[in-house]
């Protein structure tokens, strides 16, 4: 999984069109202020595992949000930022589980609708933490681990 | 190199820091309408034929500036587009050189500084054709041929 994590005065967007896979949906536009924006693409290899997939994407999300002391957090659907997605069935399951999941522990969220042409507006706040991206991995622990091993040794 | 191209009712851009590898330079806000902004990561792989790279990479933009009937270019430096980034020195030559040779058949650009932190607008059209992803390599031609040959066996 890819994430673009933008720190935003503001994101707003309006479906235009359905694509072949278009989500059933009747939320088709929205807007947030003070938000964490996390344009997400659901990649191949993301398929194997959601669940794990899904935890290590929110632990960095939530990671980001604390740390921005941000309570709104835009989960927006972006295939552009991978060359090997995800079926969209799969893609569909992990951003819908990620919307619920941040809700839970007691997030705002707004959920772009996946698989429609949409217009967005976004103001990105531009201080050195408001651009953030990250590759979500199924291992990310293990990498973890291994890395802090090398950075000791 | 990689591309994300956003046919944008507007981009504006404001630097707010510099990094350590920012551009000297005067021109640290902008603001263009009805435009194509182009997203640009340029790649180490990019660093071995640099001549190459820009003609390529002019041809797509400038394809799609001619599809969308767009006069006014935004050439926007954005890393987070790859993991395998070339050395700022060669990103900041092949972006300027970009620049100006787009200015020089005729249109009008806009060009973001590199290496310094901005904050930025910009509201996507959202229709089919308003945001498109190109992975740009020096033998584009050849692979375009190769991949003409196979659709025409
Ligand atoms: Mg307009």
């Amino acid at each position: 999984m890819k994430l673009l994590l933008i720190h935003s005065d503001y994101l707003e967007f309006k479906a235009t069109e359905k694509t072949k896979i278009a989500e059933d949906t009747d939320r088709l536009e929205g807007k947030m202020e003070e938000c964490l924006t996390v344009f997400t693409a659901v990649e191949k290899g993301d398929e194997k595992n959601q669940e794990i997939i899904v935890k290590n994407a929110l632990d960095e999300i939530i990671k980001v949000a604390k740390n921005l002391k941000v309570n709104n957090i835009v989960v927006y659907p972006y295939a552009h930022l991978s060359s090997d997605l995800a079926s969209p069935k799969v893609a569909k399951e992990i951003l819908i589980e990620m919307e619920k999941r941040l809700k839970e522990v007691g997030y705002n969220v707004l959920r772009a609708p996946f698989g429609w042409y949409k217009s967005f507006k976004i103001s990105c706040k531009g201080h050195p933490l408001s651009e953030l991206s990250r590759k979500i991995t199924c291992d990310m622990k293990e990498r973890d681990e291994k890395e802090k091993e090398k950075s000791e040794s």
